[in-house]
């Protein structure tokens, strides 16, 4: 039978995909995958078509409905299409909307979870998105409504005592931060995380009073996952090591 | 040098372990893992002593400070210490104080991330935590604050739009229940998830009004996943395909 998978890759580094996500993306003919995905994970898919579906400077951009389309186009000449989606499908990725469409064509469907950026991107930072004495619980928010507004969620999120994930969330950072303000919160730390787990990964942390201009003067750039709550201040430890890091980096380049 | 791991398991189906998280555990000279962990994994590792430090009838219950204190004891004999969590270990899982601990005794720490319970369990049962059209956000609380009282975060993500994900919450379904339908909300949709993507998983279905009494007359029993919003009705498929299924194996025994 006719078969859709749909893979989260994870954060970006590629063995952070799950064995189970392994083995289907080994029995692929076709793999459709974003720009969030790691193209290392193609390489586990030697024979399958692979086709780029997502939004790149020089690439033609999809559209959701042309994706679902693209799915069940493949699917009438191949038996198994793998949808690659970065950190978990079902995390603001639309994977189910592609699942549904195919199970309207009689596709059969599987959902193959993946670490979520929203808690490993932190993690990887040295930030648990709950700790026993600092946060009980966090909320993931998205800061973009679909009409393109900030969404009204993050001024609940503002008031509450959670760690607060805002993903695709860099372009709307000053707006998020002045939310915030107005709750008294402008002590509260905030680290701001590009690139998940790749090597192009950059991590910058403040205030949210200072946070704006730290992104600016680092040059940060999307996708970035934003994390503001208490437990931000716990990442000191990984940072002090980076920095001693990056001195001895420093040292080792001054000898040459 | 002496090294700990901590590897996030997932939410129980062994192949939902990620490949890092895998060969780490492949190089392990200790394994200390917990109730929530699959122990088919402890395959991986053949040669390493297996500690079992999870809370389960008939065995010693270890308190948060032993585990912490028996790291860094087996860390005196062994090379590599891996502690398995189930789902991801800083999900209210207290991973990151068990790295500090070892920290503070000169042990490396790494932290490999997992799929968490919160996103993977609801996924699983088709349930996505965010829907462009129903969900723009999600919260992931414990029902439980340290003083065994329930979480005063459950209020106020009664009051928002997010997708409230309970875990460690079925002895408090009905307060939590109470407070939904206090903030108007009984005819919410609710699901109740156990035992993850184990094979005595589990899933059952209902509104905040009616939740409580079908928990009880499924007998469902913990660990659980609780999830309440309106993503909750997408489920309806799988759950359609579940009982054509059921009753399909009906037939087949009827045959017999």
């Amino acid at each position: 039978m006719k078969k859709l998978t749909i893979i989260g890759a994870g954060p970006g580094d590629p063995e952070l995909l799950t064995i189970k996500g392994l083995k289907a993306l080994q029995s692929a003919d076709v793999v459709l995958y974003d720009a969030l995905v790691n193209p290392v994970l193609l390489d586990h898919a030697p024979n399958a078509t692979y086709v780029f579906v997502g939004k790149r400077r020089g690439y033609k951009s999809y559209k959701q409905q042309e994706i679902n389309e693209l799915i069940v186009e493949f699917a009438k000449t191949n038996e198994h299409i793998v949808r690659l989606k970065g950190g978990d499908p079902f995390v603001f990725g639309r994977g189910f909307e592609e699942m549904e469409f195919a199970q309207s064509y009689g596709i059969d469907t599987e959902y193959i979870p993946g670490i979520s950026s929203s808690i490993g991107v932190p993690g990887l930072a040295n930030i648990p998105v709950t700790h026993r004495n600092l946060s009980r619980s966090f909320w993931v928010v998205t800061a973009t409504a679909s009409d393109g507004s900030l969404s009204p969620d993050i001024h609940l999120a503002a008031q509450s005592d959670a760690t607060v994930v805002v993903l695709m969330g860099l372009s709307k950072l000053s707006e998020i931060a002045e939310i915030f303000q107005k709750n008294g919160k402008s002590a509260l730390p905030v680290a701001v995380l590009q690139d998940g787990s790749l090597p192009t990964a950059k991590n910058v942390f403040g205030t949210v009073e200072n946070i704006v201009e730290v992104v600016e003067k680092e040059r940060i750039r999307s996708p970035a996952v934003i994390v503001l709550g208490e437990v931000v201040g716990l990442q000191n430890v990984t940072a002090n090591f980076s920095r001693q890091q990056e001195l001895e980096n420093l040292l080792t380049q001054a000898a040459i």
